[in-house]
């Protein structure tokens, strides 16, 4: 048994740090890499690529709204299937060409805070950002959150998918994320999210705040790498996974 | 004889239009578009690239400061080699996957405003762009002003270059711009403009200011789309050059 | 009797500009002038207030959310009370000191586009608008919509207000405007919006889509600035008024 | 014997945060609040001027050029007089309202980075800086960089002033800062930067980095809140000056 852990990469603007990209990028297998709308910069994603590159670690592009001040998590409401498209394929293409300069290749899209958070349950903007993976290369894999409406567009656009599970998010019954602002919404203790994480990948299934069981295919693994504790929760994650037998390697996407 | 008309395009901004595209397309055999630092932004790139493809119009990027602000016309001081690599190429791949998803293709890069000053007088910063460029894909022509530094730059790396002159701006007696701020540097008469034109093409010598007749390579004619009476200027010029016998048609870089 | 004329002015930004200023202001007895996050900037907003006290218009705000690209008419979700006040308050206090510069004042402030549109069905963003303006200078008029939920939160705040009616707009039956995305929702022929206004501000009630009469207070008119034929509609308008024996004035705010 | 000591604060951006300003406000007797154009938004200067209420600490606004990306440390070329003085107003307008929302005020301004830097050098800029400053407020203390272009400017306008030195940075012999790119710049240890600093307020001289005595008004001591080991070089700072019997109390501007 196999598993990827994917973790968000390169978020620091300017001269703003964000996170221990240098310790994350020990424990992750592939990183998502912000594109300078939400967060990043040229200068950043070219850090970000060099690292990836030295430590042999696949690379995503981690497109977000044009929200620089809100770090990408508030909704911006009215954009057109067009104007998605055309943010998406922006910075998948930004990234493309740092990644050339890098002497690395980008292979995979994963939408980033609330645009990923309406795509998840909303047909048009997870197919827009689907179309534009698709029109820019369609041998790009297009990470989704397991069971949301990205899944049903990535097949709609035939592209190759992973199936993602949060490890520190509490699930709802409908195997949805629960909000950021309910209570329980995220997991703190490293050792619960170790234990947690193991049983999801043994049974395929993920247990729900009320304790329903959801059965979801898991490809991949996020792994937070800016909260608190973050890099103690990798740690303890891998160590719980090489304990139960549970290899980590870059995913491999299926059509 | 066969000479290229480039004309910068793509330069408005969320609601703010600029410039006739509509009426330079026609005109123009190669168009320059902006990539969003300085102006443009992923929806107008898409439009514009949209309207060259319909037109069999090759298109460039046309990397600038980040600076929207101020159009990209004010030198940022400072930038190490390194940011300007990543800044271009950044502009660069933007443009690509935009033009991948209309299923058109980039085939140039033009430096804009205050960055194409800075390199035309300053060694590092037209390394730094002709490097960023090579990195991304030597295959991009790199549209240098004829006799500045970005000559030697694009030499150095061996990059396919086309020489440009400009319809309707001055130059001095070593063969750069008259600055903006000096009287005479722009030339405002449609039938001036074309003669000048038809006469440097002829003889392959610019006349600076003071009567001087320079050498130069020529091989695009930059005309302007964004200041009044700008249409005019380059009809007046497309049918001054037919009268005189000087084919239009999209540049041949030669290494 | 008499009546406010206002207009958005100042929408310019950078290099970029938008609407007849120069004609509005001869038109418009009080204007509302972008601050910079949805619209201008310091250059744009100094010539514009030079611009009003030349013509002895009184001048407001017109805070909006955070989004050049989207010039404001994108609603951003989630922001919270504190965060509405605190843009609110900046932009206000950036205006006041630009003018104070210029020799004018500020005396009103009315809310852009999609915070104007969300704060008019929502009492909580309603509240934070008035809550900063009473904040930084209780003497500010708030100018509301008329029939909307800012009327409420203005007159909790106890700040003076007017209250505003458009003047190609069509309204809901219950008194708010009809959607942009909707058809009918904008008047263009200018005879048409001239009667109507008339008609409006004589019998004091508006008339619905569906051809329903709502009263309402009405203090100003908005009249657009950036619409094809805007100056030709603000002309008729002040036309029509005088032929009805309507003055037009700047308005005196009431508590 | 009593001094000012200076910090700039409110320097996050969004979710970006920087400095210690909670340990700052503690050490600081004014501080100056970035105001958006090269750090801080209205969110960070509330929480900022609150923070200063809190510890009545007196606040100045700190306005920079327009790069966020570059944190204001560029200098960008080409700005005329009229746009310096309202890119300042702007900034300085957007605190105030901020301030009264917290009930605060506004008592000084100081320019940052690459503003500052450029103005000390050039009468044009410092000018513009100064004028500004007294359009909008002419009780607000202008603080200038001790033996800087700056103090010309501010005398000129009839500003009240106060003259400013550096804790951490070696000094030239004509009395400028030595260039942060030059070795010996910035001075690290803190017994070193405590013993310097006592000599320079016992004696009113500077002593340059070749050993050159240099005599200059000392009103207030910039400390810097954002480099490793600010918080010990401050306090170890306040613990010298009381050792010498210095007292630490907010300036008091003279004209």
């Amino acid at each position: 048994m196999t598993i990827d852990l994917n973790c968000d990469l390169g978020e620091s603007f300017g001269v703003w740090p964000m996170g221990d990209d240098a310790a994350m990028i020990e424990l992750a297998t592939s990183v998502n890499i912000a594109c300078g709308f939400h967060a990043g910069d040229a200068d950043t994603m070219k850090t970000t690529v060099d690292l990836a590159k030295t430590h042999g670690v696949s690379i995503g592009a981690h497109p977000g709204y044009r929200d620089l001040h809100g770090f990408g998590r508030r909704p911006i409401v009215g954009l057109t299937s067009r104007e998605i498209e055309n943010l998406v394929a922006y910075q998948i293409g930004a990234l493309q060409a740092i990644a050339t300069m890098a002497g690395h290749r980008v292979t995979h899209v994963k939408a980033h805070g609330a645009l990923s958070n309406v795509a998840c349950e909303d047909d048009t903007t997870a197919r827009a950002i689907a179309s534009a993976i698709k029109a820019v290369d369609s041998d790009l894999v297009f990470v989704v959150l397991a069971n949301s409406r990205l899944v049903r567009a990535g097949e709609a656009a035939g592209l190759p998918m992973v199936h993602e599970v949060f490890a520190d998010r509490a699930y709802e019954d409908d195997g949805s994320l629960v909000s950021r602002r309910k209570p329980g919404a995220v997991l703190h203790n490293a050792d619960d999210i170790a234990r947690r994480v193991v049983r999801m990948l043994q049974s395929g299934e993920v247990i729900s705040i009320t304790g329903k069981t959801i059965k979801m295919r898991m490809d991949t693994v996020c792994i937070h790498g800016d909260t608190p504790g973050a890099v103690n929760i990798a740690r303890s994650l891998r160590k719980a996974l090489k304990d139960n037998g549970i290899a980590v390697a870059p995913f491999r996407a299926m059509k």
